[in-house]
């Protein structure tokens, strides 16, 4: 008979563990079901910002895989069932049906080999009026299409939008509902936008938000939110006053969705993420963990972390569906590395930022340096800022930075790679990279910025 | 009494050589000439397509630093003076001084330390017809002003351009002469263009460049030029008839610059350039090397290589600079990483290509994927191929190519940076690269072809 391996979470990390797995086994030899709560499976979460800018124009399009494709190559797909309770002993799950039309009833679902793929969930802040009508969170397909609803609905209004948090999903939001012609302000808590980044480099980036025409609020708390008679958000309340809003978008992060792990007994870390060795497998035998929902390893700091993106969730998936199946295979860790745009600007990061470097215990050096992204006489050239840190007595790269427009954001990849390989800046400084005209000046930007931390070893 | 420093040529090495030493050295110690037999000191010969495609306005734009510059910074920069024979053991120099206005004088120059950077020279092919008026060369600023004068002044007339060589050079001067307008036809003796790709990688750019309009011919060898009475070319012979040309590019490749060096007593290695340590000494005491004059190491292939590229003589001349007054510096070496634009293609290289790989021993696998630059639903995805090369015992990455559009080329340097560190495929495709909707699938399409050759190891 047939084993059974139950995936719960029909998100990116879900759906490749259970594509995987399907792929390598035979079905008389192994069953996969995945439950998912909402309706859609293998949606692109960091495609949402796109779909409320329409610059996407239909949900559908966000969807890799929909139910019925991975149906349709033998993954048993269960949509609008969510998991209540994990009962690991007795190898069994508490799922109730919630599909429409019908009322929800509770099902018994047993497992033999379980994946946990509940994702993360968005930062609610427990504020008055936080449950007001026009509050978004930003987490679900669902979100996303509820949000692009209500700025399609009132497009011939003149609309105010506030987001609060100017992290990367701040950001992004802020950018969607610029381009979609609100009047748009971020509210920040801290005294720059992009915690991920040092205080010069979120400078900058701020200094970019602003010449775009997006108002930024930093150092400023949110205290609540006013409604009208309607319950309708009219304001963002904060201590320096009160902020119109026709519409709110809480950006302010995730935290990973590890409640029914955790109530089931499969440990958590001190991150909020499920605890998984590099093969993605919890403590618990049988159990394995994908995606926002984890907690994994910092290949820099050598600390545990939970970062939620669809890339590690993917990469995680395909680790777990490859050791379900007996296979092996092992998840890298990760150096944080991460990349945006607003509007014309991109914004790229990797490794540790000097005041992670120090929380490391790396006494360090950073450098800074100001370049073009062409040879300064092909047309297009534009300014880019690097930041590199690194490690003071080894020289060794712990880190990197990047502002700049078209162009900018990707060239941290090869920094990643230096961060990942553990070089040091001035073997990074000789880097045999690619060079012509239209595409770097002859010392290429991150290749100064390194030599330029090399000169202050 | 200053020691004296002499650079035998005004390129980006040798002037990059000077501008160093004579920052780092007090000038009552250290006396730095730069003999320069044209009029224009480091310019960027790199650039010389985009001046001819007038996408760069005018010859100046490409000069980073002029002979007064230079100057005013304490480098004695003699312009129109060639050095014609090196005493090494009187430790002299034969210059002749061809100002213009004056007849040619004969000098005789002294020298403590001696730095050679005499550059490249395009391959002439010994043709009949090969020095009719409107064969032009293409290496020197000057070359670069007599194509573009050419171009200039027969720009009403219906213009026909061969170009002879489908290589970096070749292509680019393709570009710059369709980009004005000629009609180009580019003839290649190999099967393909860019004998430095793989045939099918090869067959991607063949394609590229028909779709732009430009003729390609390949497996076509040069017989000869033939000229009009005045002695101005009017068609490119080849064995399958003669090609109409008002104009004719050679773009074949350039050789080391090396025969002043080796009459002089300093060892040229079999690939024709200057033999250098990774200081950028040559072995003879005092005498250091820089440019594309020199035969530097592939860090890969472990063999001597010679490779004319602004990147390498840059980083080159600052080692000697460094060195020549007392500081420590190496030159990492080379792992053949290249990049180049055709209109709207971009391509790009690292490391060995198969037949390379083959060549220095190395038993491999190869893989080719086609993704997209961005998220499927993100507008602008463009596709690109990316082929990787792995040694297949090891499964360490050997070498990677690359084919797109707009933000395709750049991508090289990632695998260049994984190249440079020995990684493997099975590492690479765990790298945690940028990821967001506007840059990158989720999984990074170098990613993915590293995946493909690990599975098939």
């Amino acid at each position: 008979m047939a084993r059974r391996l139950a995936v719960v979470g029909g998100d990116a990390a879900g759906m490749s563990a259970a594509a995987v797995a399907r792929r390598r086994a035979p079905a008389d030899r192994l069953e996969v079901v995945a439950f998912e709560r909402g309706p859609f499976t293998s949606y692109a979460a960091c495609g949402l910002p796109y779909l409320v800018a329409d610059v996407v124009p239909a949900p559908e399009d966000l969807v890799a895989r929909s139910p019925e494709e991975h149906r349709a190559r033998g993954v048993d797909v269960r949509t609008d069932h969510e998991v209540v309770a994990v009962d690991l002993s007795a190898r069994r799950l508490t799922v109730v049906d919630r599909s429409p039309g019908v009322a929800p009833r509770e099902l018994v679902e047993p497992f033999d080999e379980l994946v946990i793929a509940t994702g993360a969930t968005p930062i609610r802040p427990d504020l008055p009026g936080v449950d007001a009508h026009g509050v978004h969170g930003i987490q679900t397909l669902s979100d996303g299409i509820a949000l692009r609803r209500h700025v399609d609905e009132h497009r011939h209004a003149a609309q105010r939008a506030v987001v609060v948090g100017g992290g990367y999903i701040g950001l992004e939001m802020a950018e969607a509902l610029h381009i979609r012609g609100l009047a748009v302000t971020i509210v920040e808590m801290a005294p720059q936008p992009m915690s991920t980044l040092d205080p010069d480099m979120g400078e900058l980036v701020a200094g970019a938000i602003r010449r775009l025409g997006i108002e930024l609020r930093t150092g400023t708390a949110v205290e609540g939110f006013e409604a009208d008679g309607d319950g309708h958000v009219r304001g963002v309340v904060t201590a320096e006053g009160t902020i119109p809003a026709d519409l709110v978008v809480l950006g302010i992060g995730v935290r990973p969705n590890s409640a029914l792990a955790r109530d089931a007994g499969v440990p958590v870390g001190r991150t909020g993420g499920i605890r998984t060795d590099r093969r993605m497998a919890t403590p618990v035998e049988g159990v394995w963990a994908a995606g926002d929902c984890v907690e994994t390893f910092h290949r820099v700091s050598r600390q545990p972390v939970a970062i939620a993106l669809g890339t590690h969730a993917n990469k995680q998936g395909r680790v777990v569906g490859t050791n379900v199946t007996g296979g092996r295979a092992t998840f890298g860790g990760v150096i944080g590395t991460a990349v945006t745009k607003v509007c014309d600007y991109e914004i790229g990061r990797t490794g540790l930022n000097e005041r992670e470097a120090g929380a490391a215990g790396f006494e360090h050096v950073a450098a800074t340096i100001e370049a073009s992204t062409r040879a300064h006489y092909y047309p297009g050239a534009s300014p880019i800022h690097v930041k590199v840190v690194a490690e003071r007595r080894s020289g060794r790269l712990l880190g990197a930075q990047i502002i700049g427009r078209e162009g900018a954001a990707k060239r941290i990849d090869v920094l990643a790679a230096a961060v990942w390989n553990e070089m040091t800046v001035e073997d990074f400084s000789q880097l045999d990279l690619g060079y012509a005209p239209p595409f770097s000046p002859v010392w290429d930007p991150t290749l100064v910025a390194a030599r330029k931390a090399a000169d202050l070893l």
